[in-house]
Formats: structure tokens, C-alpha cells, sequence
């Protein structure tokens, strides 16, 4: 580190998720001296998003010496823009949704500090790529499972951001055409994430449920209660029902996987989020579906591995990266 | 150039296609000197293909003043392997359908010089880069429909290899899943070459043909000859059939597009090959189910071009470029 990070000796990194936004303070070894959230979607207002979150920050702000302390501030948040650092149309994000927000400027108009932002999902490849599974690696794909599904794409070692910035929205390719496709957040049909987030899981449980009559101890919950990790719960006790749930969503994983294969050939699709927590689960049927799907000249070559960091430090660290470099 | 360069002036340079190899000698300012072609397909084994073609390039290497004035030879073609030099599980190749075949290798042993290869389709996307539409651009994506569909993919300027060298084969996403999906030349179904390469098209138009009873001048013709230039004859004359045709084709290609925008938001979509052609007969089309199809925020931004160069040109001064860097 240079002269100047010795003096500021800390970066802010902010994993703005479709539920929680989690701020940590972080040195420039990648330690995480400091956190905090709030909720993401309980504000209408951008204003009053941004007013939360310094809120939340100032005390642990104070905690590592104050302001003056602190280099930059990176962000990883949903339809982030890398270079102008806005928010755009952002589907989970009630304050973002219909338009172009400002985020980066309002947050460093607030605190006195540069700022840079991506992706949430291309912070989680950055937070791999220096402190996880992909070290080392210089063409892989993180898919990242949770309200939405996000993806970050490093090819030749670096970021896919595209001519806008807007690249590796993999959770948008479109899985089932026509019709039948589920209404996805984006507004489309038939997009991966409508199957395959948190969200899509749960409403896959609701489908199986009310479509057949089979046993399952998802049935003593009320359908509309049921979440991601419910169904993970029931599958981990045996229950065939909330197996075939994950089955499900794994084979269509490893469909998507088969044609960004034929898109970027990664080392490495390495999964992220709180659903890769039901392990075997859902990696099998992925693993199956992709090399069954996928095209000749690459089966058996990527591999396929779960995140070794604890999901949001792993985000935060990487949002936090990027700050490193502003 | 440098001074070894000057001493020996000229690359070949080979647009290896499912139909047609084509040879061109070129020097450093891209101007082709000599060109001759063989069929690609008329040799069971690869030595057969390789003799065939160096029996061709002797005159006009002699033309040139002999094999002294030449530094290297670049390959444009289906599924080489610009890592190895190999051309592996070609589909469309008779001689290299089942197997690696080390065709680098046997060239460079044949002629005495070194040889590198590429993908023909980012053989392509080189040319447009150097010479043609790309001028300028660092994100965009080019797409061959010729004998197949393929891609040549350039992110931040340069090339996307991927891992293992096979990056970009776009022709092989999967369009329709499932029972129903037609059987490709690479052993899976439902790819977008089934329906969207020049023996797609074709297909589509004996499939409409043979449902339907609407009239077509393409009836005058026996099913089984009919070609996308056919297709293609027939809309520029009017027939609603073959206007459907090419409606159905750039609708399925502006979907795959919408896609690959998700992936890497090129700043243009580059077509290039034959079918390119009929024009707006099926540049609209795709345009409009892209934007019908694409997220909100690319919807309107990447260009949609049409290759400037000659066809059989582009291919090999693309695949010449790569002889420049041996």
C-alpha cells in the first residue's frame, strides 16, 4: 500500500443485496475490522435509503478513528454501473426500480469520500478471485443464489463489464421461451432467476404443492410462508418432494451453465448465496444437467464449486476492493 | 513491421468453412495478393485435406516469389483450438468430426512454416476489427450463419478464448428445450445453428412447406434442393412464405441476441456470411425481437450491423492477422 492508504488506512465496502445492505469497514490486508446493516428495501426514497445508511455507518466509522480514516467507500449492488456509478432499473430495489439513481455521488456527497461501485454479483467474483476458491483463476463465472440471480464474469483475469458496464446479468437469460415462462421480476418471462433465486425455489414449492397431492412436510406450512430455506430443511430430512424441488432448480442451473459454456468456457462456475447451503442438493443436479446439456467439447472440463467465504463477508470484501482502487 | 517481416512479406492466411477452404496470401497492409480454394468436405481423412490444399496454395506461393517470402500461416476455422493449434469434435467437418485432429501441426510441417489458429468465426471478428464495421469498438459480438452459426466474441478489445480456448460458440446455445428441440450437427437438439444457419433455413422452409398448403413459389422446386439463398430469392420476389421464413429465423436469432446482451452487453451485434444478404428481411426482425425480448436496460443501445467487408475476405485476412502474431 501507498503512502496515502497508510494514512487511510481503511476502505468501506457495501454488499447492498436485494434484502439487507451489510457495510464493513475493511483494512487493506482484507480484514474486517467493523460492520453494520440495515434493510434494503424498507425505504421508498433513495434519499432515505442513503440517510439509513450513514446513520448505521457513523458509529463504526467512529470505532476505526473516524472519517479521516477512510480511503473510499466500494459498493456492490444490483444493476450497478461500474462507470457511472448509478443504479439502474434495478428490480428488488423499491428506491431504484423505475429509474437512474445517482447512488455512488449521493453516498459520497454524504460522507466526504470517493466512491465506486459494481455489480453485487461481480463484487462476489472479486471477493473469489483475491480471497476465495478462484484464486488464481482467470476465467470463471460466480452465480450468485439469493433474492435474484446475479452472476460476475472474469475472463483473461479481469471483469466483464461490457461497453455500458452492464455485463453478467446471467440471472436475465431467458430459460423458458414463449407462454409458460414465469413472470420474472425484470418485468420478462422465463428468466433463470424466476426459476432458480431464493424466490423462484419457494414459488416452485407452492407450484408442486398445489398442482399434485403428494406427501410432503411442506404441506403444515402455510404455502405463502414457505422460503428457500424451508424447502432445504425438509430436503435435508428425506423428504422426496422437497428433493425433487432442488432437482429441479439444479438441472435448470446446469442447463443456463451448458450455454455459458459455449459463451465464456470458464475454469469454474462457483455458486454463491445462501441456497449452495443444501450442498449436494442442488451441485449434483447441476453437475448432471450441465454435462448431459453441454456441448461436447467441454464436458467434464469446468468445475463446479460451492463459495468458501461466509457470503456476505465474501461480498463485502469485494465491494470493498473496489474501493481500494478508486 | 520489422525487419524479418520485410524479408519474408506475406502471410497465408485460411478461411477454413464447413463448404469451402479458401486461401489468401496477404501482406502487411491487408492487401490479398493471391487466393485459391479447395472444398473443405470432399476428404475422409485430414492428411487428404492437407495434401489437397498445399497442392493448391503452390502456385500461387510460387506467384509470390516461393515459400522464403512467407512468415507464417493463420487458420480461421470450425472448432480449432487456438491453445493446441487443434481442431477437435468438428461437426461439420468429415475429417475431424470424431476426434483432435492437430491440423496446425500438419500444415506447419507441409509448408515449413509456423501456423496459428482460430476459431473461423473470430477469425472474422479479427477482420472486422482491422478492416471492417468494428473499427473501434472493444466490446462486440460477431456472428457468422453460413453452413453454421458461430461467434467470434471481443471484450475490452481482445478476444474471448476462455479457458481453454473454445470460447464463442454461440451457435450452440440451446433455443428450444426439451422433445422438441431439432437435432443439431453436434449430437445435442434444440441449438440456434439448427434453425438459424443456411441449412436451418432451409429446413424451416421444407418444414412450413410440407404443414402447411399455403402457396409458395419455393413449391416449383424439389423440397430437398431448396437453399436459404432460395429462401432468399423468393422474399426478394414478394412470397409471403419465405418472408415468414425469414421472419422466424431473425426472431429466433434477435432472442439468442437478447441473451448474449445479458452476458457480455456488446456495444454491436456484427452479422456476417451469406444469409446476411436478404437485408432487412431478416436484419429487422432480429431487431425487433430483440428489443422485445432484451432487459430494459439494454433495450436500444447495441447497434446491429451488417459485416462491411466481402465475405470470403474478412474470413481471411482475419484468419491472416493471426499469422502476423506467430
Amino acid at each position: 500500500m501507498n503512502e496515502q492508504s497508510g494514512i487511510k488506512p481503511y476502505v468501506i465496502g457495501l454488499d447492498l443485496g436485494g434484502t439487507n445492505s451489510v457495510f464493513g469497514i475493511v483494512d487493506a490486508r482484507g480484514d474486517i475490522k467493523a460492520t453494520t446493516a440495515i434493510k434494503t428495501g424498507g425505504y421508498d426514497k433513495v434519499e432515505d435509503y442513503v440517510k439509513a445508511s450513514v446513520d448505521a455507518l457513523q458509529p463504526i466509522i467512529e470505532q476505526v478513528g473516524g472519517i479521516e480514516k477512510i480511503k473510499a467507500m466500494g459498493i456492490g449492488a444490483p444493476n450497478a454501473n461500474y462507470y457511472s456509478g448509478t443504479i439502474e432499473f434495478a428490480p428488488n430495489l423499491p428506491w431504484a426500480h423505475d429509474g437512474i439513481v445517482p447512488l455512488g455521488k449521493m453516498f459520497s456527497d454524504a460522507l466526504g469520500i470517493p466512491v465506486a461501485m459494481t455489480n453485487d454479483a461481480n463484487a462476489a467474483a472479486i471477493g473469489e478471485m483475491v480471497y476465495g476458491v478462484a484464486r488464481g483463476m482467470k476465467n470463471f463465472i460466480v452465480i450468485t443464489l439469493g433474492t435474484g440471480v446475479g452472476s460476475g464474469i472474469v475472463v483473461n483475469g479481469q471483469l466483464l463489464y461490457g461497453h455500458d458496464g452492464f455485463a453478467g446479468e446471467l440471472g436475465h437469460v431467458t430459460m423458458v421461451r414463449g407462454a409458460e415462462g414465469r413472470s420474472c421480476g425484470c418485468g420478462r418471462t422465463g428468466c433463470l432467476e424466476a426459476y432458480c433465486s431464493a424466490t423462484g425455489v419457494a414459488r416452485t414449492a407452492r407450484e408442486l404443492l398445489s398442482k399434485t397431492d403428494r406427501p410432503s412436510i411442506l404441506r403444515e406450512m402455510n404455502p405463502e410462508d414457505i422460503t428457500s430455506l424451508d424447502v432445504s430443511i425438509a430436503a435435508g430430512k428425506g423428504d422426496e418432494l422437497a428433493k425433487e424441488i432442488y432437482e429441479f432448480t439444479g438441472k435448470m442451473l446446469g442447463e443456463a451453465c451448458a450455454d455459458f459454456a459455449a459463451f465464456s468456457s470458464p475454469e469454474a462456475f462457483i455458486f454463491f448465496g445462501g441456497m449452495v447451503k443444501a450442498g449436494d442438493l442442488i451441485m449434483e443436479p447441476i453437475k448432471k444437467a450441465y454435462n448431459e446439456h453441454v456441448l461436447k467439447i467441454f464436458q467434464n472440463k469446468a468445475q463446479f464449486l460451492v463459495s468458501g467465504l461466509d457470503g456476505a463477508s465474501a461480498a463485502v470484501l469485494g465491494a470493498s476492493a473496489i474501493g481500494w482502487e478508486v
